[in-house]
């Protein structure tokens, strides 16, 4: 096993960050690492939106409900861009429509995943840490609006990356058996009785996040989790046809 | 620069692979590797399926329309999947319409886009060439029908691995200036103006899958793709739909 793999098995989200600056050099590394990062159809649908306001992060971090977002030495916000190139076609007198369709929101969406675990990856190999902002979404409208982002556009993730101040433990993820089949789609009977073993290894793990209690078994979480329903969260679809994505 | 690094910023498509075998300890690596990316709220919505079955390969090639399909040594669809908690919720007699929202499906396709890239620099890590698949979406129902994908499922990105058989060129993506902004979105006054040199960059650049022709200007590139509109892609939403997906 290289050390490439050894880091992403040992993944592990990181929530409080030491007072170190990271460098310059280490943050243009990192965004290098993006610029290369595979692209659908060459559409280069994703965009990094470095937060260096300190006033700025602040309110970024009052959308997430994280004070941590705040201390992070760096924070990026991957954002879906297909603004780009709707300014470039529309420059060439072309219709754009087909941008609002699922199909070019999807491709673009899966330009901004991989590029956010490009830079994870690189950023753990560096030694530092780093945890996903999907809490940026609480209130997409919000963040549209901080960081003046146009039409064809929609904030999909933030990444706060900093030197550890904290060792969690690694979580226990679902066992392959669960989430990788061979040539179809395997279903299960009772998913309770099958994910028993599993249950019993997520309540012993303690979550930082939860001060340090011990955390509900995966399945009652997950079934709590249907109800936990955002009011600014279930307007997403409206938000982003505002920003003239997901029409259709 | 560390090895990590180095292979993230040597990322290239590889679309013709040697029949070399990958040994199943690989594969197990590489499933481990995608078991321990960041889900988002732990939800774990990204699900595995390797096509190992020759006649199931051919079908998928024939839906990508790129024969190399077929002779990669292995084949992965990340499946976005809402249908394991869907399971769990229901046995617990609790209502899963949440599932439906726009807001889940952002984050499940994130988990998806997350786990793809750390299968792909695994894998490049272990000298391996990979492709991504966005083809697959040129028809996703016959896709979730060779798959037999329940509701709540959505077959969302291919991953082609093998020993690679080309060695082809670094694809020149946007500039830093054109994707890296600092606390608020840059818009340019003219992009032909601006991306002038980026355009004279890439079509000096080869791709060998136009039989080794130089390519169109990158704003030439994004304009023609506005007219490119695959019949059954238009109609992804409603697919997504039928498998009670992105309903709101």
């Amino acid at each position: 096993m290289n050390s490439t793999i050894q880091k992403q098995l040992s993944h592990r989200s990181i929530r409080a960050f030491k007072d170190t600056p990271i460098s310059q050099e280490i943050i243009d590394t990192l965004v290098e690492v993006a610029r290369h990062t595979a692209t659908s159809s060459f559409s280069q649908s994703a965009t990094l939106i470095s937060v260096t306001d300190a006033k700025l992060k602040d309110d970024i971090a009052r959308v997430c409900k994280q004070p941590y977002v705040a201390q992070a030495s760096h924070l990026f916000i991957v954002v879906l861009d297909m603004y780009r190139n709707h300014a470039i076609a529309t420059e060439a007198n072309t219709d754009t429509e087909v941008l609002g369709s699922t199909d070019r929101f999807l491709g673009a969406a899966m330009d901004c995943g991989l590029m956010a675990q490009n830079i994870v990856t690189a950023a753990e190999s560096l030694g530092l840490g780093t945890v996903y902002l999907g809490s940026i979404q609480n209130d997409a409208q919000t963040m549209i609006d901080l960081l003046k982002l146009p039409e064809y556009t929609f904030p999909l993730l933030g990444i706060a990356i900093g030197e550890p101040d904290q060792e969690p433990q690694l979580k226990p993820k679902l066992p392959e058996a669960f989430m990788h089949f061979e040539n179809s789609y395997t279903t299960f009977e009772n998913y309770h009785e099958a994910l028993k073993d599993y249950d019993a290894i997520v309540t012993t793990y303690y979550d930082l996040r939860d001060s340090n209690t011990r955390v509900d078994s995966f399945t009652n979480q997950m079934t709590a989790r249907m109800n936990v329903k955002g009011p600014n969260r279930m307007k997403n679809l409206e938000v982003l046809n505002r920003q003239k994505l997901l029409k259709y």
